[in-house]
């Protein structure tokens, strides 16, 4: 493997985060414009996420399915507004088999339409509802500007479908699905976000209404985490999916739908990385401990790998995830600087001194500190030390997004803030008009990213035209 | 849902094959031709079987990563067999985000062309090798005529893809990776299997050569389950990927490639399912294990209930998946026949009369026989039959092979067999040329199947031109 040298985050953020992606073999680009390929190193973390996730849904009564990733041209049509959001961005396949086909297929920007054409025979009572569906798949959007994992043209995602009998049932699942992956990003990838509702410009083509989960990057920027959409009979209309009520009447099935995506893998990289790599959190690492043995002569190297075999055997049966680097054509320092850059929580540095001590050295990967423990029961230690770890990049990046919010009044102020380094959430008054949220976008490059559903209750004046503001809404540049 | 018939196993298999599939709502079909839709059982079935090939190739050193689905159609051309035997199926994207692409892309019927170009990137030395790489994608070759699971235009799979530095290595790894395959067949879908070679005419298009796993299904055809192919240095000759061997030369590398899809879910119906639907293998099954309480007053059905709880009360911590059918809008005899339908492996009844004897009823679905045991210790008895049942499909299915599998030394007999009902696997001698091989073919429909790796040693006359032979091969119609 070569080296490779990674820029400093606070000289070129942008640099900075391809050479991380480089140096940890997270992801490559593909011969095909905005495709990546996504290395072991990368899809681990993803495997991870699927796993967590994946049992959440599984909690909340969804099942999982899978759907065509082909969509007859004209299924997007039936939706106003989801074609015209979606249709710029479409892939078609126009041959097969040798032919051409009679109707161009799109493939899947997402699947609403072909999986409410299934979902037409499968609803017809309101026996038969909720319907709770996730897919795990891939998608494709051809995107002009792409970026590994922030916005590839083709990426991994699950998708969830839900049918209910009434407006309220949907809007609760819609909610209950945003707190899923509040949890996620708060749990797993210790990513403190907040909740909120788009605006109508922002949501999503097709939807009632949306939520998002959003998050602030290292570089002071917003980054759309999740999304829930309220979809409410839109779908069902289109698609013609009814159902006998309660009552026996007949009427249209309310939706619902929410996406994560590999997306995910960005965002925990820009969140926790740092000038020598990437950082996984704990709960997200397959290898959440590395062990380097350190020792020079062959009789050393024999006494400390005993001692390595001894204290990591009930790692296992523990739950920790963990490997023993003992290549020998590697020097320990060399391997120090590979296992940071790829983002490993904890590493065990054990040598010749150490066993004397009867200790090995714990190093952690978020802030370096090295902290001597006796191998006497070294496993509690270690799974304590990971908790540690875990929470510590969750404050870390609560405290940085505390530092970089501010409620702003005066739109002087707000411009130049959004221009200053850093950028921030800036928590200011809305109208809601549309008018003065385009304005926003032109002038300042910003975006609302959500009207928090935990803002304090404060009317105000809009920060754009002075009108009366019903409550503060964040706006910041995104990515 | 409505109520489905299943046609005769025995007077009509293509029918009931579809029927079963439809009554245990495990896939439809897609408004795109050949395309399929894998419902929620369905899925649940593909899901364990992933679990449990994932678990099987992280034991044997492989990580998992994912390439783009597209790729350009100047890759394909680069290996000469490839393109010539995967061109005519391709499905081509000629346009996207709303212009006309310079280069078409195709998407994926197999990944070897797109992985191998990261390959050229990934290695340089000998200490690279051996690269062990796994890939969960969905796939699309245009088939002309499709069948649910078993040949659909889509479709779900793994993909392998190992790189080495001699011949032996990846002779070694194409050789482990179809034994991952047999125990998979075996020990999880309780489907016995015959390792072999194929002929040179039924190898992979690029392939040095491959091995296949066959099973016979119960109409008597055999059936490739999973293949694991050597390609020598083809790819790597196509895609220039060379390395630094240890005595300092560059020479091309050695690759592997080994599959395994959801027309794995189509074999399972077709080896164990009978006039009732789909039968489940217990240990492919999300919920083994069915309670059914049988109660017509409220006072009853309270008492039920409550020894329903205690008794599953320990399932779950002893890794028994389940599920209590408590709907009351169904009769008992209404649910057995829906469980049935759906394949779980194994029910249990219990009513007033069951709770006077402290007792449940066990009920097998692999043979419908019925069993009292106490509640006491009921948890023990329940692993213990779900592992009797495993066996008994197992058993089941290898003495079905068994009994029609023949050792045929005569042309006009070899015929005969083959048009009968139930066809089987015809163990005879062949001369190794081509002629033979399409003569069969055309006569029969039948192909060679696979050189057995087990075969006795023992020569012969070719069946059909009387020419010397090395020994017997299987000769079947397939699915």
């Amino acid at each position: 493997m070569a080296e490779v040298k990674i820029a400093k985050r606070s000289e070129d953020y942008s640099r900075w985060y391809t050479d991380v992606i480089a140096a940890a073999e997270l992801a490559d680009y593909a011969p095909v414009k905005g495709c990546m390929v996504i290395r072991p190193n990368g899809y681990a973390i993803w495997e991870q996420m699927q796993r967590a996730l994946d049992a959440m849904f599984k909690e909340t009564g969804h099942q999982n399915a899978y759907f065509p990733m082909f969509i007859p041209e004209s299924f997007l049509q039936k939706e106003a507004e989801h074609v015209e959001g979606f249709a710029p961005e479409v892939a078609v396949v126009t041959h097969a088999g040798g032919q051409k086909l009679e109707e161009p297929l799109i493939i899947r920007p997402t699947s609403e339409t072909i999986i409410w054409h299934s979902y037409r025979n499968w609803i017809q009572s309101y026996r038969d509802l909720p319907l709770l569906i996730n897919q795990w798949a891939n998608v494709v959007r051809w995107e002009m500007r792409t970026r590994l994992f922030l916005r590839t043209t083709e990426f991994l995602w699950q998708e969830g479908h839900t049918a209910h009998a009434t407006f309220e049932e949907a809007e609760e699942e819609t909610v209950r699905m945003l707190g899923v992956y509040r949890r996620f990003a708060e749990e797993f990838m210790a990513l403190p976000v907040i909740e909120g509702r788009k605006t109508e410009r922002e949501k999503f083509a097709g939807a009632h209404h949306t939520y998002s989960i959003e998050a602030m990057m290292g570089d002071g920027k917003a980054l759309q985490a999740g999304t829930s959409h309220h979809l409410a009979q839109n779908f069902a209309k289109a698609f013609d999916v009814m159902f006998q009520n309660q009552q026996g009447t007949r009427e249209y099935v309310y939706a619902t739908s929410w996406g994560l995506s590999t997306r995910m893998i960005g965002a925990l990289i820009m969140a926790h990385g740092d000038d020598n790599g990437i950082v996984i959190p704990p709960r997200l690492a397959t290898i959440q401990v590395v062990v380097v043995p350190i020792a020079r002569k062959p009789e050393e190297r024999e006494k400390v790998m005993e001692a390595v075999g001894r204290f990591t055997a009930p790692f296992k049966a523990a739950g920790i995830g963990y490997k023993i680097d003992d290549r020998e054509q590697h020097s320990p320092g060399w391997k120090f600087n590979e296992w940071e850059r790829r983002g490993i929580p904890l590493r065990i540095e054990v040598g010749p001194k150490d066993l004397e001590k009867n200790q090995v050295m714990l190093v952690r990967r978020d802030n370096r500190e090295k902290i001597p423990v006796t191998q006497d029961g070294l496993t509690p230690a270690v799974i304590a030390m990971l908790d540690t770890i875990q929470k510590a990049l969750f404050d870390r990046a609560l405290e940085f997004r505390e530092k970089h919010s501010y409620r702003v009044d005066d739109y002087a102020k707000f411009n130049e803030m959004l221009d200053a380094e850093g950028g921030g959430f800036l928590w200011s008054h809305w109208c809601e008009s549309d008018a003065c949220e385009e304005r926003v976008k032109n002038d300042t490059k910003a975006t609302i990213r959500c009207i928090p559903m935990s803002r304090e209750s404060e009317t105000g004046q809009c920060v754009v035209c002075g009108q009366p503001s019903p409550g503060r809404v964040i706006f910041a540049r995104a990515y």
